[in-house]
């Protein structure tokens, strides 16, 4: 596939400096591109490979308008990221999409799949009951299990497995080996300390535009529902707990889990390998960093740091004590030196 | 699926308070239920839902005895939760369990199978030598290597899969995704820091009631066994490295992991996102926080907490103290202006 | 597979004392092993269990060597823990091989795979465009997506999945579940706070002799390549994000995460549920404790500790004082009531 820089701009919106007729084919990061790779520039970081790349178009954002040079062709737009953003959207768009059932597979015969646009991988299984919207990518060796319901547009990658009576909205994407709907950690020790299973008889319900990475982990809920709100993105190796509800629009970065029955409000970010424990309410546009661990409720707007977390600036600052501590022990030394030595002299 | 408030009260030993007719179907959460939903409350934390909750037929710890009003049907037990758990384990012991092989799998023709009750999804494997107990039920696109035995009742839900020679006993559950047997991380460096890898001979065991989550992994023995006891239960996202022995009613919950040689008494409880370092010797009765690190051997009874852990009622005096660590560190600033000064004065 | 203690003193270059014609089958840890098994001594913590040991034949290093004792046969070598290593490896390698392709088995029309010592297990997916090496084993149930390469000698565990145009060296293993070139986590939100996806249109590339262990996920680039070099062992549960670029011969223990774009160097060794964050440049020969988080640059042969992290020499220091943080406090309480008095007194 190949374009030209002059394309390439009416597809962005974008204003050349050089040569229009300048063809590109792919994409590459500034560092790294070929010289017919298109490239972008919208980070300060990475203005200084500006002058190496071998790539012949590159995208910057306005604010880099000074930086062009001569020999090579530029599209100056309002957001490089953004742009080329669209063009990689636009691009992924244009991929041939996979469809039809492939064979083997197993489908229950009382499964409603709309044939719309329907891809059903190889070694994969619907089970009865089942409900499929249109245009939904299911990939080889995935797992469907009874009752489940999945709405136009999902795409399930290789591998991942779905319990019964889990119901997964439009626009979902789950990567691959992810499993929903597992039975939750529920037990109640008998009198010898032995446990019991608690029977974990609800479901999950993950709503639309929900994306989930790879090995992630989402409990069914005791009773009621584990829910995963609109728009929310769980990265890879996450683990929700049963009766979880996790709000709209949240970004949660890989490896965190969530515990029993904590409720999390919207438009949070949560860092890498994070906890938070079970039963608590934590609130909306929260920051989390990564590796904290969340032990009691949080408000909106708080910016959390440690294990257990709290304030991220006071953690920052008791944080910079902690590395200097021997030198704060040891002037702790000096004074009890100093006072004993004038209570001697006094 | 329809009771009457009575015949739920007969099965678990309670009182009726109200309409003995009342019909129920399914069960809720105490602020979720729908009104023919029955519920429980035996926890203080909810009873403020007492009063709003949609449920008609309430079970309730003899302790909530005086919040009974008129207008709805109450089952009073000595132990609500206790009941309900009681109740969910016989609603699923009625569920209809599957059945049969599905086709197309494939069995090793020399696999000894119990026929009764056995389940063998579609798209898994059987491999040669495989002995499989009575009532085994066996999801979809599961893997069981070599001459793997696995005892009655022992359910392995899809996409497990089983290296070969793993020994697993009666009544154990296994979540998707997870692996047993996989090879565990040991390496030599030669002179040239190349690593060459040591072979994992030996095998898992794991013994009866033992349960394990999704998406967690196992590592055989280098040599001789990795030995998961009696009753012990892992929650997701657990990783048990090579010749670990984990003893009997353990729970370990999401995202813990133990390093190699590791050795884990009995009745332990270990918390989220904790790590534990090889070659250590964990007693009895222990409780290990979530995210704490244990990096040393530890006595029956103790209770850990951060990273490294030690005793957990101390890391919480010291984590007050690491919170106001800049008012101390303004102290210490304070003293050392006042020593100082009445040297100057002195 | 029986042995005179003899032959295998050959194999080892090894020096017997005891009786050249004891015979043994199979290998056993010392504290562990059965009267026929061979055992080993390399490590001084375990030599205790020479007296108890009921093995009948035990390889020792040098080191070792007045611990002899009559009514034993012992092989004596420089290095006894290389030694048994050296005899696991030839012992592995005279295992029987699978070959042969299974069915059912979906393979590409257009797939190039060399037939020399190929095995395909069951249900698993080679799909077009696929190009295979010779003695390549790929167990059931693995999907290997469009267009991918994997060299010779390659072994891929049940379960894993391969999204499309990675590339895989030689030597590789990858253990089963694993998930290789998934979709990673790249968003960019609008003016409401909506995420939109950023397609990940790069790969991942996997050289020689890398060992991936198993539930481990590396996502493909945004552009370009996540990239693995030559001879690095990733243990189970690893999350590799987009971008990633890891050195030759780094060890990094399970549960550990590297965040997007960041670059590591060779030969370090990063301990378990280490969390490293985007952007970052990590020199060589760098060692990093279990838990520790990493959130600046890393200089060659540094020893980190903590998270964050910091000199692990420093991190020991502070942490002792931390651990005796009350007893500062008080301290620094009595200074006060010193001072105090004094400015009373005086």
């Amino acid at each position: 596939m190949e374009f030209t820089a002059q394309q390439i701009a009416d597809l962005i919106n974008g204003q050349i400096v050089g040569e229009p007729e300048q063809p590109v084919s792919g994409f590459g990061k500034i560092q790294e591109a070929k010289p017919q790779e298109l490239t972008f520039l919208g980070n300060d970081k990475y203005s200084h490979f500006l002058k190496e790349t071998n790539s012949q178009v590159i995208i910057i954002s306005k604010k880099f308008k000074k930086e062009v040079t001569t020999g090579k062709t530029f599209i100056i737009v309002e957001d490089a990221y953004q742009a080329i953003t669209q063009l990689l959207q636009m691009y992924e768009s244009l991929q041939p999409k996979k469809n039809g059932i492939m064979q083997p597979t197993s489908i229950a015969e009382n499964a409603q799949i709309k044939e719309k646009g329907f891809y059903l991988g190889e070694f994969s299984v619907i089970s009865s009951g089942v409900k499929i919207g249109e245009n939904v990518k299911i990939y080889p060796q995935v797992y469907i299990g009874e009752n489940v319901e999945i709405g136009d547009n999902t795409i399930i990658y290789p591998g991942v497995k779905i319990y019964e009576n889990i119901k997964i909205g439009r626009n979902v994407i789950i990567q691959s080996n992810s499993v929903i709907g597992c039975e939750g950690f529920g037990y109640q020790p008998d009198e010898n300390g032995v446990f019991k299973k608690v029977p974990q008889l609800g479901n999950v319900i993950i709503e639309n535009d929900v994306e989930i990475g790879a090995c992630s982990t989402i409990d069914r809920a005791t009773m009621g529902s584990t829910l995963i709100k609109e728009g929310t993105k769980l990265d890879n190796q996450i683990q929700i707990a049963h009766n979880v509800e996790i709000g709209r629009h949240n970004v949660i970065a890989a490896q965190s889990g969530v515990a029993g029955s904590t409720k999390i409000g919207h438009h949070n970010m949560i860092g890498g390998q994070v906890g938070v424990t079970g039963h608590l309410k934590i609130g909306n546009k929260i920051q989390i960093q990564a590796q904290s661990g969340v032990n009691h409720d949080v408000k909106d707007g708080e910016k959390l740091y440690g294990s257990p977390a709290f304030s991220a600036m006071d953690f920052r600052k008791s944080y910079v004590h902690f590395k200097n501590f021997s030198k704060i022990v040891q002037r702790v030394n000096k004074l009890e030196k100093l006072i004993k030595k004038e209570n001697h002299d006094g």
